[in-house]
């Protein structure tokens, strides 16, 4: 079990929860390793079935994901109502060219980083009864 | 310059405004390297001068940070204003014993990780008129 800090003494999430807390959002982090050393970029993304699809550019974001190990990050937090969850993907890059589709926020992007996921896993803490 | 895609065709922050905008919030995420692959936690985070302070139990994070490379980000994303700000710190962990205090979500702990900042970026896109 990885642990999740914030959400240390937080319920674990299952499996089918983390995917559907993910369809939910559309703003995320991906974490990746570049020369040895770690980099973070906060992303737009979309689920394609069981994917992670983020568009980029081609960049350092773009080749530090290429077939490479990358974690992916997403999360709700409400510090006022002590709610939150957050869900990590790991698994690994694969980058693919990429239509002119626009994103919501910076315009076409040129390639896509899809991840294969080979585990997600998710806490949940509320100051409120479990739903 | 580092590609922060999400806010990729944003307004590049200065330090000064980096290290302000990291003081309005005590969320973040932190990004290491463990076994070559990258990892990502959700934490809280205090400002002590110009260091960012994560406490933290033993545990997988604690030795992944300990005297290595790590990146933490911080980021406020409102889609419906279309305005988002995102700042990224690089540099190296310093684990060290800490008190007892209370951390707001998840009780005492009993390690601080002090991030000595080698590089801090940011980005700010925003609908609206800069202010």
């Amino acid at each position: 079990m990885r642990a999740l800090d914030l959400l240390g003494g937080g319920e674990i999430l299952t499996e089918a929860q983390c995917w559907d807390l993910l369809s939910r959002k559309n703003v995320g982090r991906l974490a990746v390793t570049a020369g040895g050393s770690p980099d973070i970029f906060p992303v737009n993304f979309r689920m394609d079935g069981g994917s992670i699809v983020i568009r980029s550019n081609m960049g350092h974001k773009l080749l530090a994901a290429s077939n490479a190990p990358v974690a992916f990050e997403v999360d709700h937090v409400d510090v006022a109502e002590r709610f939150a969850w957050s869900v990590v993907v790991h698994g690994r890059g694969v980058v693919s060219p990429g239509g002119q589709e626009e994103t919501a926020w910076s315009g076409p992007k040129d390639y896509e980083i899809r991840i294969q996921s080979e585990d997600v896993t998710g806490r949940r803490v509320s100051g409120r009864p479990p739903a």
